[in-house]
Formats: C-alpha cells, sequence, structure tokens
C-alpha cells in the first residue's frame, strides 16, 4: 500500500498515458510564484470516465493522492501536489458531447476551456456566459466555483452548473442533477462538489446552462472623483435595478498601468466599466439610466461603446489589466487578492485597502467586479525578494481579516486550495468541522487532493 | 434513553411550551389526504437558537426524533412524525431580524411566512420574490428548496438564499454563507442545508436575497389550440432572451374549471398567463416581443393587464385555480403531483400525461411553471373512496416514472417527503448511497426527521 504500488497499477492501466518525465512532472507541480513547486510523482492523463473511476479505485486502495488538473490556471496552489501521488490532467476528456438548443445546456468534458466551448457555440446563437479573464477549464471552474466580470447577471459557477458526473475516492461514479432547470429530490450534491476543489470528488463531466447571445450589446467607462463615489453610483444603480451584465471597478493605480499598457488617455481616478445585454431598446434604455444615475455621484466623461471592434477594445483594456500592472514593476510577478463583501461594505474595504497598499513597501492596484462586492489587489513582487513576498503576504492577510470583519469573505472566486486555508476556522467556525466530517464521509482514505479545503483529524 | 426521558427534559427546558394536547398533536401530524394521519408525542414552541440547540441535544441523547414544523403547507408528508418525537414548531421565531436596504438582503426567523415578509417590506421598495402559491413557512421553503410561478426569472430557494444559521443533529450552531453576494471559500453547506427536508439540520436564520420592486408590470393571457403550441411558443420566447418574471401554462380543464369558478368566459382550450417585470420601456417591448411569437405560435385573444387591479384579477384566476379544480368534483380533495422535465420534453410530457388522465376514472386538470419544465396535476379524490385514491396514486407514479425516462426529476418543487421516496433510487443511483453517507455523518443518531429524503442502514 505505497504510491509506487499505485503507479504500477496505473501503469499497467494507462501505459504511456502515465507518465514520470521530468518536465511533466515539474509542469504539474508550478504554481503561481508564491508557493513553493510541489510535483506529483506521476502525472494520468486518462480519456474516459470508466478510466477515472479505475483510477481512483487503485489510488484509494493505496492510499495514493490523486489531484485533478485542467488548464493549470487555479491562484491558490489547488493543483499543488504536497503530498505527492498523482496529477490527473484531463487534457484528453475535452470534448463538447452534446448540445440541446431546446434545453439551453451543453454537456461538457471537464478538460474543455470556456473559450473552446464558446468557439464550439458560436453557430448556436448560445453561449457560457461565466468568464473568469483566464482561459480555464471548465471543470476546474466548477471545482473552484469561479465567476468573474459577468456573475454580476449571469450567476457564478454554482448558477450555471445543472448537473455533473463525478468519479468518487474509491471509483464510483455518481451522477448529479439532470437536465431539467430545477429539482427538489434530495440533497444538492451537484452545489455541495461545486467549489471542493476536487477533494470530495472528481468531475468527469458537466451540464452546463447556456445563454442566448444577446440582440443588443453597449459596453460604457466613466471617471468618478473617488471610490466612495464610484461605488456609490454601483450600489445605486443595482438597487435601481437596472440589469448590468458587467459591472468593473480599476481603481486610478490601475488605470495608470492600463494608460501606459494600452495607450489610452483615460483620466486617472477611480473608473467603472459597464456593459448591457438585451433587446436595442432595452439596452439603450439601461445604458441611459445608468448615465444619469453615475452622473449623481459625479461621474465624468461618459464613453459608450455599440460597435463590436469598440466594446473589444473597451474590454482588452480591462482583461489586460493584470499584464499592464505587471508593467509598472518590470520583472515583477503578482501575488493576487481576492476578497468579497457585502456591497454596503464595499465602498470602507476598499478604501482601506488602498490605503494599506500606499503605506506599504510595494505597489498594488486595486479592481474587481463591484457588482459582486469582489475586488482584487494585484500586489506586484520582486520574485527575488523575500521582503517583497513578506509585504505581499501582510498585504494579503489584512485584506483576508477585513473581509471578515465586515462580513464578507475571504475568497470571492478563486478558492482555498493552500493559499487561504489558514482563514478557514474563523470564517467557517464549527461550519469547518461538518465540512471535514463530509470529507471523511466521502473520502475516508483522503485521497483526493489532500492538505486543501479541510483538515481531518485521523 | 426513551422518547419518554427526552420529553421530561424537554418539560423542563421549555415549561408549558412543549405541549402535549390532543388537538396539537393531531393538528401537527395532519398531512395531505393521502397519508395517514402521524402525530408526534409533543409540540415543542422554541423562542431562540439557543433553545432549538438545547431541544437538539437532549433528542439527540435520548435518539427521540425531531421535527422541524413551519406553516404546514408540505405536500409531501414532510412534517408526518411517522416514528414519533417532537414536532418544532416554529410559530414564536418568525420576526424580520434585519433588513439591509444596500445590500438588498433581509434576515428572518424560519417561522416567519413569505406574505408576512413582504408586508413588512412594502415600504422598503424591495420584495421576495419566491412564490409557491401556498403562505409558507420561510425556514419550510428553504428545507424543501421550493419555487414556483416567478422561478423562470428570480429562480428557486437555491438562488434566492445567501445564508443560514443551522442547528446539527447534536445541538452545535452553524453559520453557513455570509452576507457577501458570493464566495469560494469551502463546500456550499448553505446548498446542501436546502432542500435537506430537515434531515440534515434545522433551519433557525435565514439571509434572503431581496429584489427591487420593478418600476412597470406587465400581464398577459393568450390561448392556443393545442398543448405543442403553448408549450412550442413558450421555448421559442425563452430561447429568444425575452425575460419573463411568470410564464404559467393551464391545460383545457383548468382553464374550465377557472371559468365556473371565476365568472370567466376564457376558451376553453390550453392557455398561457405570462408577466413581465422591468421598465416601462422595457416591459412594453418585452410584451409586444412575446406578442409576436406567441401569434406565429398560433395564440388567440391576446390580453393584456398593466393596471394593479385588472394583473391581480388575473392572477387570482391562476392562484386560485387549486379552489377552482377543487370545484369540478364536489367533495374531492386533491393529490398534487409535481413532475420536472427538460424543456425539449415538456410538450411530450403534458401530452401523455393529459391521455392517461383522460382514460382515468378521475379528472386531474393540468398546470405548472412552464419556463421550468415543471408541471402539476391537480387529481381529483373522493377522499372515501378507496378506488380513486388507486387511481390517483397510479397516474401520480406514472407521472414520476415519466419524468425520469424523459431525463427530468419526480419533483420539482414539493420534495420527498414521505411521497417520493420510493423514487430516490430509482433518480439518483449511487448518488442516494452518497446521500445517506452524508446523513450518517451529520446526524449519526438518526434524530432529525427520520424517515425522510434518505434510508440508513444501521
Amino acid at each position: 500500500m505505497t504510491i509506487e504500488t499505485a503507479l504500477a497499477g496505473l501503469s499497467a492501466l494507462l501505459g504511456d498515458r502515465l507518465s514520470r518525465s521530468k518536465s511533466d512532472l515539474a509542469a504539474h507541480g508550478r504554481s503561481e510564484a508564491h508557493f513553493a513547486p510541489a510535483p506529483p510523482d506521476a502525472v494520468a492523463y486518462p480519456e474516459t470516465t470508466q478510466e477515472v473511476a479505475s483510477i481512483a479505485a487503485i489510488c484509494n486502495e493505496n492510499a495514493c493522492p490523486l489531484i485533478a488538473y485542467g488548464a493549470g490556471t487555479a491562484l491558490e496552489g489547488h493543483t499543488s501536489a504536497i503530498q505527492g501521488g498523482v496529477s490527473l490532467d484531463f487534457r484528453h476528456m475535452d470534448r463538447v458531447i452534446r448540445v440541446s438548443p431546446g434545453d439551453m445546456l451543453a454537456v461538457v468534458g471537464p478538460g474543455l476551456t470556456r473559450e473552446a466551448l464558446n468557439r464550439e457555440l458560436r453557430a448556436t446563437g448560445l453561449f457560457f456566459p461565466v468568464d473568469p479573464g483566464a482561459n480555464a477549464s471548465l471543470g476546474g471552474m466548477a471545482a473552484t466555483r469561479a465567476s468573474g466580470t459577468t456573475a454580476v447577471r449571469y450567476g457564478t459557477m454554482r448558477d450555471n452548473v445543472l448537473a455533473l458526473e463525478v468519479v468518487l475516492a474509491d471509483g464510483r461514479i455518481v451522477r448529479t442533477g439532470t437536465d431539467a432547470r430545477k429539482s427538489a429530490a434530495g440533497y444538492d450534491l451537484t452545489a455541495l462538489m461545486l467549489g471542493s476543489e476536487g477533494t470530495l470528488g472528481i468531475i468527469t463531466e458537466l451540464t452546463l446552462k447556456l445563454q442566448g447571445q444577446p440582440e443588443a450589446i453597449t459596453a460604457g467607462t466613466c471617471a468618478f472623483d473617488s471610490i466612495a463615489a464610484a461605488v456609490g453610483a454601483v450600489t445605486a444603480v443595482i438597487q435601481a435595478g437596472v440589469p448590468m451584465a458587467r459591472i468593473e471597478f480599476l481603481d486610478e493605480a490601475s488605470i495608470a498601468a492600463v494608460n501606459a499598457h494600452a495607450g489610452t488617455d483615460l483620466p486617472e481616478t477611480p473608473h467603472l466599466f459597464v456593459e448591457f445585454h438585451g433587446s436595442d431598446g432595452a439596452v439603450a434604455e439601461d445604458a441611459a439610466t445608468f448615465a444619469e444615475i453615475a452622473a449623481d455621484f459625479g461621474a465624468q466623461g461618459i464613453q459608450t461603446a455599440t460597435r463590436t471592434e469598440d466594446r473589444n477594445a473597451l474590454w482588452a483594456a480591462r482583461h489586460h489589466a493584470y499584464w499592464a500592472c505587471l508593467g509598472l514593476k518590470p520583472g515583477a510577478t503578482a501575488l493576487i487578492t481576492d476578497i468579497c463583501v457585502p456591497i454596503s461594505r464595499l465602498a470602507q474595504a476598499v478604501e482601506d485597502t488602498r490605503a494599506d497598499i500606499e503605506a506599504a513597501s510595494i505597489p498594488g492596484p486595486i479592481l474587481g467586479h463591484v457588482g459582486d462586492g469582489n475586488f482584487h489587489a494585484i500586489l506586484l513582487v520582486d520574485p527575488d525578494s523575500p521582503a517583497d513576498l513578506a509585504e505581499a503576504r501582510r498585504l494579503s492577510a489584512r485584506m483576508a481579516t477585513r473581509a471578515l470583519d465586515l462580513g464578507g469573505t475571504v475568497t470571492g472566486e478563486h478558492g482555498i486550495g493552500i493559499g487561504k486555508l489558514d482563514y478557514m476556522a474563523k470564517q467557517h467556525g464549527e461550519g469547518w468541522a461538518v465540512m471535514a466530517a463530509i470529507k471523511q464521509a466521502l473520502d475516508p482514505n483522503g485521497i483526493l487532493n489532500p492538505g486543501k479545503m479541510v483538515r481531518v483529524n485521523r
């Protein structure tokens, strides 16, 4: 009952789809710069659910850790093999299995990326709306309950996954949910698996809700004098019931970075980037209402973009903000924070974070999905400077604690992994023990992504 | 370790808020006519979460069943004390604890009804949208993952509960979720508790998402030649992305009942009742698009109502359809079925059910929330006729099996209770064993609503 015994069994099962090459191990043990590399002992490349089930059974019998791996875009060390074992790379299970336009759903493999799915859907008039920025795998997005810029309108992965096929630790295959839009039949195992980061089961198939391509899209930007004014405008627009498809905040440091990177000349003050989806009439009306409310909060220079190329340019500026921010400190890597607070506390959370960073020794532009109360600081560190990294960690810890003090959560969308594990007890109290009890019930040998999300006493 | 020992302890704790009066026991053991009465041994009336925790601890030590009880509107025998024990009546925990307009949320006790909440919210410009028809308690609605006419727009309880306070079987108090709109921190215990029908924990407080009162509301009705035409129109409208707040189907038998009950003169063919929420302009545009698409499917006699009194009259006809249907067979009670199928299979499911009922010995109008693929037959039985009841059960079983055959679920919104327990294995397969494992982990003594939802081998 050792990892080596497991690997012998897996090798017999998978042949050359079990890799022990150094480069493969290193690639799968790599993570954000601020986590130490933690390579697995082997990388498995399954092609079918049945293979995943067999792999799990072998690992379970031999107490060999098994870590699901999608596109490698996780930010909190989710895929690090901190106890060794097998990295389960889903690159071969990346098909669109079925699209049902009448039910507005698609069934896909976990290795499919969201961009690939949307490319395949283009001719159907449908799209999958969750957009975390990175071209993540849909299995990974489900496992971390990902969201992004469009969650304010379309929700997070929690709201956009109808059903899952999941392989349990012992190799049993479970289907959660159906093609029906709702159900009151039993515990919501779909929701339990979403966000469980591969610690309760391994997602081998997803049934995703699709949306109709909106008839019209209008995007816009506007500048505010202060963070409080920008956030106040967001709150007022939400309360007025204006349906926004995206509503993004960029602070002055982010705007400076965008200007430097994209050659734009936006005024270097807090901005909102917004987008409306709907019929021509509805979109025009929503944009006008937004402009009116924003003006009440002192918004200046409201620009709108309805043509596709103008909208794309606008969102390219937002989506490239990460790269733009990296450009502020040549050679830097980023520690990206991720907190989410009640909307009523958002202005305070952003302002206090801004003040913290201004008093710190490293730069950190702030941007985020303010319709959800979720924002990030892009803390820029010289990867060779332990002092920089320590400072980034200090700022990140203060943000997490601030989120809890304001009634929020230490992660809005990036997840726990190993990066946020130390906050689980504080955020959940007795609820964390409940999570451990569930983990123990479903994975008694503790093989599924061990060391993440929960701590189980053995 | 007996129920009597538990009751002695509870009596000492609660004084005269532990009732053993015959009328109290009978009232709490009553259920829909087709389930035998199953009174508890006592009824407890807690006033605080701490009391609920103490009650749970006493029951857990003495293996005494504990059954949460809200407004008594459950349709599948959820509150029946089939193994005796204590009914936990939340009528005293019915306060609006806090409203945060800035966060668009309300914190409430589980005994509060949805109508009482909406009355208290009236001055805020906000409302709670989930509307199952009955004036259910919000704790009960959460425990059964209820929905209703507005789910097509606002979602079910799954989508409208941000956070819960839950008392576990052993008396520990857990808070799930926060006031933030989303979180990626840990297993989704909120979703796990929603729909668990009091078998995993007892909900003692709910944090609910609120919506802004729409600026404008327009409702309408229209008649179709066939079920297929009506359902086809619904599918097309959804795919066109027209945001409907409600979209209800009534078959010819339901319309005949409504005409007889309300004195209306609607043509006795399949109808859609629809409602739009939004700005003046958006609502007008949505209603026009709907009318255009409906006309493509042969809709006749499209009537719209924008004035409050006209809309209320229209929805009164829909909401009173249950009573109208009862009037079709004097002295009858109803067995109400509840299946949900993928939208693409809805026309077939309704037509096959219609044919089944027409060949049966009892009447059964069909109506439902067709935007979700969810519909009900109101099967009318003479309560003194075993033959009627057997016929209703036969039809209900055929509907449940049909739902599974069409890729749907045996219950869209009424839940499992005891009425649908026999379908759990067929619907969930190995997933039902996972549910049992979770039940066993969180309620090892099996005191929480025993005999419902799961079967645990001891």
